[in-house]
Formats: C-alpha cells, sequence, structure tokens
C-alpha cells in the first residue's frame, strides 16, 4: 500500500504541480480542490498518465466536515496519509479596510487559518500514533508583514504561521515535521495569480516576466524544494523557509 | 466636551487602569467588559471620585453589533472618540492540539483577531475624517511565536499582529497611530491572572515574585507607556514595542 | 550630587537634543562627539542657560581608550553615570559591495557595535554595583533587514541589536535596562542628514517633508520617547521599539 | 573543468561533509580550514577515494590575504568557484560581558563577519560576471536572538546575517544566489562540538541523544539540504531556513 500524499488545494499551480511531485516519488496522491472537476480530472489522468497513483474529490474547505471526512476517507479507502501539502489560499486582492466585509475577512480566516487547524486536529493524531508525518504549508509574505490593503489576508496568514510553530512545539517530538514554506512571490498559476489578473495581462506577464526571465517562480521547481523538505532527515528538519525568485527583491526589501 | 478614550476589556488589571490613567489626563474613560457589574460600577465609581470622567458597559465582545452599537452610542452619546484601547485575551491556558475544541479555537479568533477588526472597522473611518486618533492593541508573545498548547492563542495573537501592521499601513498616513504593545510576562491583574491561577496561588505569586521585587507587571506602570504612546508627536510614532518586568528574560530567550 | 546622562554621539540631532531633555529633568548631561567644538560649546552653553549642567569633550570612539578614559573621568569628577545615550551612527550612503573598502566595512564595525560593546564593558559593571542603570541604544532599520548598498552599514547594526539583546540578558536582573531604539526614518537633524545631503538639498526637504508636515523625525519628540524609556518602572521595561514618522511606511512595508 | 566548491572551515563536521557531497555531485572541493594538516589530508584522500576531486590548504582565515589569496589561486590554477560554502564559526562558550576582552569580541567579528566580506567580495564580482554563483552560509541561533553570554557571538552573527541580506539584495538578480542557512542545534562534529566538550563528554552526548535517537544534527543529511538549496531554480530561491533536529524545540521556544 503506497503511502498517501494529500494535497488541499490542488489547482494547476503549486498544489496540483506538488501532487504530481510525490505521485512520481510513490505516493498516492490524493487531491482535492474546491470546483473545475474538469480540472481535477485532468490532473489524476496526468498523474496516471505517468505510471502514478492518485484521485481526487472536489470539496470546499470551508464547509464542516468536508475536510475531515475525506481524510477519514482516505484513511480508510486508501492509505495511511504520510504528507499533508496544505495551501489553500486567502488572497483577495487589495481592499481597504472599509471595503473589506466582515464575511471576508471571517472566509480569510476559515481558509486561511482554521482549515488548517482542522486537517492538523484530524490527520495529527494519526501522524503521533504512527510515529512520523510531514506537513507542508504554503504561506505567503503576508504571514509575517501586514500591508496596506491586506487586512483579511494578513491577518489569516499570521495566524497560519504562528499556528505552525504551535504544532511543530507540540508535534516534532513525535515524528511530525511542520513546514512553513514562505512563497515570497508571483507564482506561474493559472488557476490562481490567472485568475486573479485575467488571461490577457496573465499571458502578458508570463511573456515579460516569466519565461526564460525565469521571474515568476515555477511550480515544477517549487516542487523539488517541496519534496525535499518532506525527505529531510528528521535530525535536520527545517520549520521555516522563504522562496522567491531571483529576480525579485525580498519582501523585507520592499 | 471631552475627548473619549474607549476600553474594551476594562477589567482590574491593563484595561482598567489604563482608562483610569486617560480619564486622569482629561479624556471620558468608555469603560465595557464581558461580566462583572459590580467591579464596572466600582471602576467608574472610582475614576469619579478622582475628579475624572467615565462611563461603562457590560458587552459580550463576541456578539453580533455589541461593539459596534457601543461605538455608535459613545459617539453620538459623549463624544469622539479619539483613543481605543484594545485589551481583550484570548489566552485558555495550555491545551494540547487534541484537547483545543473548534470552538475554543474560533472563539480565540473572534476575541483575538475578529473583534479588533470589527472595532477598527467602525471606528477608523470616523478617526480618518478627523485626521487623528491611536488605537494601543494589547498583545502578547504568542503574537511572535508559537508553543506547544498555544495553537488556538498564538493563531489568533498571530492574526492580531499582522491586522495592526496592515491598519498602520493603510491609516498612518491619515493621522490614525496604531501600536502593538508585546505584553511580554505576567501582570499583577487580579480578574485575569488571578481569576487563572485561582486566589490562593495568586496571591503566593504576588508575595513571591511581585510587590518590592517588581516581577510581576504592573498595571499602574503599564498604563503610563499606554499614555505616552498615545501622546507621541505625530513625526515619531513607535509602531511596535515590547514590555516585561527586568527579572524575566525576553521571550527570544525562554 | 547629579545623575550623569552620557551621550555618545552629541550632535544637534537627536544625542544633543536628549542630552538637553536629561538635562532639564535634573541630569548632568556628559556630552561627546568627534568634531566641532563650537557646536559642542553651544550645546554645553544652551544647556547651562536653560538652568542646566552640562560638560563636554571632544572625542574619536574609535580610538583606543578615548571612551573608557571619558568614563572613568566622568565617574571620578562629575558623578556617577545612570544613563547612556550610545548614539553613533554608521551610515556612510549606498555603497555596492565592490565600493565597500575593508577599511569602510570595519569602520562601520568600529562605531556600530564594538563602541557598544567598549562602553558598555565600562559601564555595565559599575551600573551592576549600583543595582541600576540605563543604555538607550539609537538604532536603524539597518539592524533587521539588510539592503543593497548597506553592507557595512546592516552588518555593523544587526551586530548591535544582538549585542543588546546579549546584554539585557545578562543584566536586566541586575537591574540594568537596554533599549534598542529602532529609528525607521528621516531625522531631521542638521549634523547627519543635512551633511549627508549638502544645506541645499536638507533645506529643500525640510520644506517639503519637515516642519508642519512632520515628515522628518524631530528630535525633541524623539527626546520624549527616550526620556520616556529610561523612567520605565522596572517591571514593564521595553527592550525593543521602532518609532518613524506618521507620514512613512513603516520599513516591513518599503 | 569542473566548477568548484570551495569551503572555508572544511573540519569533520558541517564543511568537510558538504565538499565530499559536492564533490560526489561533480565539484572539484576546494577545502580551508586553519589546523590540522592530517585531517585535511584525510578528507582530501578520502574524496579521491570516492572518485571525486578534491584540494586543500591550511589556512588562518582571519590573516590578511588568506582568503583572498586562496580564492585567486583557485581561479587561476583549479577552476571557477561556482559555490562557496562560508563555514567558519565563532562561537568560544558562553562568557559574561566581563570575561569577554576586547580581543575576543574583535575575534569574533572577524571570523563571524568580516571574513563573509572579504570572500564575498573576493569571490561575487567574478560570480556576477559569469551570471551565476552560490554562497551558502552557516550560520547559528545567535544570528537572530542574542542571550547571555554570547555577546561576542551573537554580535558577529547578527552581522553576517544582515551582510546575507545585504548580498542577496544586490546581487541575486545578477545570478547569485546567498541563502543563509540557521543551524538551530547542536552538530555531531568532532572538530567543533567534540572539542568543546572534550572527549568523553562528545561520547556520552552521542550516546544518548545522537546515534538512533537522531538528537544531535548529522552532517552528512545537513550537506542533502546545503546541496539542495545549491541547485534550486533561479525562480525560486531560498534566502533563509533553519534546520534542526526534531527532537530540539525551535530556538523562538527555549
Amino acid at each position: 500500500m503506497k503511502p498517501v500524499c494529500l494535497v488541499i488545494g490542488a489547482g494547476a499551480g503549486i498544489g496540483g504541480t506538488v501532487g504530481k511531485r510525490f505521485a512520481r516519488e510513490g505516493y498516492h496522491a490524493a487531491l482535492c480542490r474546491r470546483s473545475d472537476q474538469d480540472g481535477l480530472n485532468k490532473l489524476v489522468a496526468d498523474i496516471k498518465a505517468e505510471g502514478g497513483d492518485a484521485s481526487g474529490r472536489l470539496l470546499n474547505a470551508v464547509e464542516a466536515d468536508s475536510i475531515e471526512n475525506y481524510v477519514r476517507a482516505i484513511e480508510s479507502d486508501v492509505g495511511p496519509i504520510e504528507v499533508v501539502v496544505y495551501n489553500l489560499g486567502a488572497q483577495i486582492g487589495n481592499r481597504s479596510l472599509q471595503d473589506t466585509s466582515y464575511k471576508a475577512f471571517e472566509m480569510g480566516w476559515r481558509i486561511g487559518t482554521f482549515g488548517l487547524f482542522r486537517v492538523a486536529s484530524a490527520v495529527c493524531p494519526l501522524m503521533e500514533e504512527r510515529g512520523k508525518g510531514t506537513v507542508l504549508v504554503t504561506s505567503s509574505t503576508a504571514a509575517v508583514r501586514g500591508n496596506a490593503g491586506q487586512h483579511s489576508h494578513a491577518a489569516a496568514m499570521g495566524g497560519r504561521r504562528m499556528l505552525c510553530q504551535s504544532l511543530n512545539a507540540q508535534f516534532a517530538s513525535k515524528g511530525i515535521h511542520v513546514a512553513h514554506i514562505l512563497v515570497d512571490g508571483a507564482v506561474d498559476a493559472p488557476d490562481t495569480l490567472g485568475k486573479m489578473l485575467g488571461a490577457e495581462k496573465f499571458r502578458e506577464l508570463r511573456e515579460t516576466r516569466g519565461m526564460e526571465n525565469d521571474g515568476l517562480m515555477l511550480p515544477g521547481k517549487m516542487a523539488d524544494t517541496y519534496y525535499h523538505i518532506a525527505q529531510q532527515h528528521r535530525s535536520v528538519w527545517t520549520h521555516e523557509l522563504d522562496m522567491r525568485s531571483f529576480t525579485d527583491l525580498a519582501w523585507w526589501n520592499h
């Protein structure tokens, strides 16, 4: 029975690509996302076409029991979850305080912070029993600095980072490795950046900054580091790291 | 008409004492807390006995519209809110992940993060119109590092800090000063630490560490710094500061 | 006998102004700076004209024994040093790595880091014996983030901050309060900013950003906070704080 | 001609092991250390025995021109330096301020900060011309927090970290990747930890915490991450990461 890599937020960017990478390394990739059954099917089919093992489910992570039921189903039907990739973003673009509704602020927290708490609550006790497990958490610059227009996003991500530290503090010695991966730049991801910018602008951005210039972060290359972190020997675990393109200044410089 | 200092979380520790201090300096202290009408009455009476101006209301900050209605009432009945002291704690003691219910985790966020967002949403537009205002936010070590058993508290406080930075980024240039005050130690506060420890243990702690040894943070002395920060000239605003007793190592040392 | 406030780096900006402020509060201001005997004389005369007590000495802080001898002289001839304001800057403007000579890099360290170590070595044991003392350290954004062209300055200031934390860790419980004051903006200081920009540009900057716009940090207002920090009760010491004009974004936002 | 990986501080712990790893991947390992010609010879011989390519030199990094001459010699005799591993430690054990001589404090800076500046000054312009290069900097907890007894070490490491950020800010866009690797725990390294503790205590520590318990960081496993970081695609560079054993709490928790 293959170990399972559960990806929460498996779109065509980081999530799906990291899932593919783990499948290539012998994991069953259990993929979920909120919408786009076709996209999900294609991802699963691509993995299988490479000889890998995968399955998927559409689920709304903010709905009660959605994540919890999926975890239960995987554990009973597929195999033990060895790796979780928590990859849900909560970026809603820049909005002033006045334009940030209570609902939007709460939604940021539900996706950005509470969802991670829920999946950790479901998975960590199982991992603790098995004496090992890895939780890779995609995070963002907003986890370490607030910014105008980022009221909801920054509050959610700040919570996410502190939760990662708390999980490590309780679980590292039990063999569970939680890594907070600060993605400090624009990712070449059609499902997130692409949708935020619109097709035209995204194409333009890819042509000017991406491609050979490597000014957009390439998900396939990010997956190399995600996989490396998951494979670190337990005597040398990384809890926090950042990533950005060589063309970008670090967040502390702009 | 006196300017108003609104204190959210006005118990016998930091909140009430800071309220008293602002009243002494010519502010009307508008005090609210969740329970203990007698304690609230006493606080108001004490301020009036000193010749100050104060009023109070019991309110449950997590209830819809509670904070918002109070802000509205003050603005129409008492005067313009010039200073907000957001002083609600979300510490629930050390609990493992398994012992932290979804409800407890959400409550942490509602008190620790969302309440500040709500009061800022209600007050900042008014302050912006008036071209000035101050928001003093009591925060804690959990805002900058997670810890075992602090899943709920750290996530809430991490969100609080990032929200403070976002508020400053949007509003500082409009004349609104938001200060994140990291309280890195035990406060000599009967309503919070006292209740958490129980009367007996609290008395003992005060006798061994507090009093002349000054190993507990004295609310009256904290109020000096709260007041100073609120009076800083706008050319020299402090956004973040920490406070601890001389007997304590800083959080980064333990 | 008055307690002494020793200011290392007492020009017409932060240093001299803070010295004046402490003199006004009853301290003897012992002022030193590298050059400009006239400027120093004027500062001392101004303080005396206000009824305060002051003395001064030109000294080159990077020279062996310069600081140490001055400390000894003060302690034997004037009185016990109760407060040290370490206010030497090490900013040399933006220089690429290739344009930063070994000598410039070392000079940054001698002024930025080693000088503080030397004065602490001379003063802290005396303060420890007396059971109290305060060291106020002017620092800068470069203490918390490096930047292009800041190789020398950032390395020096990063060392300065870590040294402050180490001093607090050893000496806080002995009654010595070390405060790291991160000055995150341009100061309205003719002796530093003024000289860096030249008279013409400095005048222009003052007229556009300073004066009524308060976009330059006013040394007199900074001195209020320096003095407040030095007066904090030992149960509520601040170790680190930042300061900037309301017109500026915090360093983490640009 | 093989690309060169220059290791400054190539003892039997991190440095030598990382050198071996790069040799295994096709680099010429150019190894230097202060003393122990036999140890250095053995390291070179071990690499050659594996079919790798290596050379070595004893040099005292604090001596003028030592590093610079070695860089020149490698570039002219061996090949282009593609990777630098700066691995000199400046830990001198816990010493109070009074027990830290000026000389010890300066030595900390010479090894901890200035040496990195010197090697960067020698190598970065060459890398910039070639459009690529990697500088891996071993760092320590003292780079992010001071501590009692760490006056020299923390000041040196704080400077080291800020210098890394400055180098990235200037050189990342030129294709040079600088990574600050925060080693937050005890390393299973006979030449450093072993010498600090003495043979007996070190053996004991290895037996209780190391070996199967993995409570000491294993250099061979660290080398995996050093190598991974050096191979990251330029669209996804990590500037800062931490590493520790699963048995250790993160520095922010103790």
